[in-house]
């Protein structure tokens, strides 16, 4: 029997995350394109997915697997999901998969991106998207900062509370800073002019992992800690008491699948 | 005694358009500017916009202005306008203008630009901005049909019902259609891979009148229609009854004074 292997898009904005909640609290993606699979196979589908998104958080490839309980034609599931799914939610692609494929357990790694917009005068099509922080940050020393986060480390400090993960080491294999220049662009594409675009890969990342780095730095970036501080997280000794980054900056890349696999 | 002139960007999304509307319809973007103005200047301010764009429209470059009631520092009125404005409507800049400007009477000009997604499979992002045809069109058959709209006509039947304009007569000088290739760009900027843009700049645009244009010449792009129809439509022989295209793809990119002055 084949799994099928989606890869979804979607805004974040308006659900609460994409695990599936107890009814009357919001719809989380997951619970949408549920409902949308049961129209389809007429029964319900457990739908498996790569990463569990917080409410707010965007995927541009977020992947997820369910075993088909009917053979409809696999090149025609995303289709016809697209026509039932709302706007901003979309299947990209829909495959089929050897039946030990699961979206989450044979992940590989992921690569997450977290963009902040700079500029003090903010875009009214980038809100959604951007940590709107309207102000210049230091990024020669959060690019410092990140050398620290580099390699294979006990994340603890870095996971929020509420996670069942026992195992806290994970390999972040990168960590980029980047301001691409859209200046020269049409800014009629609504793009921001000069964001800060923080990309990382890893193995794995725990609960929050991705935006407490991200606070963390750009707490580095207004000099309100210095770079080493980082590695004084990382060992517990947390020099301020920093925000996590808020949902709406982030967003599910890639899920990375072949290599040595490692759950979440 | 000057006149402040404002330059405005908004999605259009959430609002009922530009114009306030009586109370209980929706907010309008007229509105939700005026309630910061009264907050600013502790009295009702009337904003006058310079083209009252319809419920869903989208802008870049809308302009308004108002007379003043205080004598606060240009300079800072953007920034304290945008401290109090929701996250989608955002003031780009506050200048002072002399006391004969209008941002609606004053202005020599517009230009519209609409969007279009021809890809089957439509991007999580760009529905909010984009007409998801979903279907490709033929572009040459379109840009043949625009030629018939470039100059001066009487585009009464390109007018919506319930426009009190009397003068029908407009200008048309550029009307271009484009398929930027930003597949090359990081789809990650949730840019559609190869948009139909229609980019239309006149001395003014009646009720509806880009909307009906666009309509009319996706139409043409279908081939329900033949390019020279257009010609048709512009004396009231109307081949075909053709929908006007949705709000949403449209966005007011820039208002231009100087020059001729002709309103709407």
């Amino acid at each position: 029997m084949t799994v099928i292997k989606l890869t979804i898009q979607y805004d974040g904005t308006n659900y609460i995350g994409w695990q599936r909640q107890p009814r009357g609290q919001g719809v989380s993606v997951q619970q949408a394109i549920e409902d949308v699979l049961e129209q389809l196979y007429g029964e319900h589908i457990t739908l498996h997915g790569a990463g569990r998104t917080d409410s707010g958080v965007h995927a541009v490839g977020q992947c997820a697997s369910f075993v088909p309980t009917k053979p409809l034609p696999v090149s025609r599931v995303a289709q016809a999901m697209n026509n039932l799914l709302p706007p901003d939610i979309r299947i990209s692609s829909a495959v089929a998969e050897a039946e030990d494929f699961h979206a989450r357990f044979s992940a590989s790694g992921k690569h997450y991106r977290y963009i902040i917009e700079q500029q003090p005068s903010c875009n009214a099509f980038s809100y959604r998207y951007a940590w709107q922080l309207g102000e210049k940050l230091d990024v020669a020393a959060m690019r410092e900062a990140a050398q620290y986060l580099l390699g294979s480390h006990d994340f603890r400090h870095f996971c929020a509370v509420g996670s069942p993960v026992k195992d806290f080491v994970r390999t972040i294999e990168s960590l980029q800073l980047s301001e691409p220049d859209f200046s020269a662009n049409d800014q009629l594409w609504r793009q921001m002019e000069r964001p800060l675009v923080i990309d990382i890969c890893g193995n794995g990342f725990l609960y929050k992992m991705v935006r407490f780095i991200v606070g963390r730095l750009v707490a580095v970036g207004r000099h309100e800690i210095k770079p080493q501080d980082m590695a004084a997280f990382l060992i517990g000794e947390v020099p301020k008491n920093i925000s996590v980054a808020p949902a709406l900056g982030l967003t599910l890349v890639e899920v990375r699948y072949g290599g040595e696999k490692i759950g979440d």
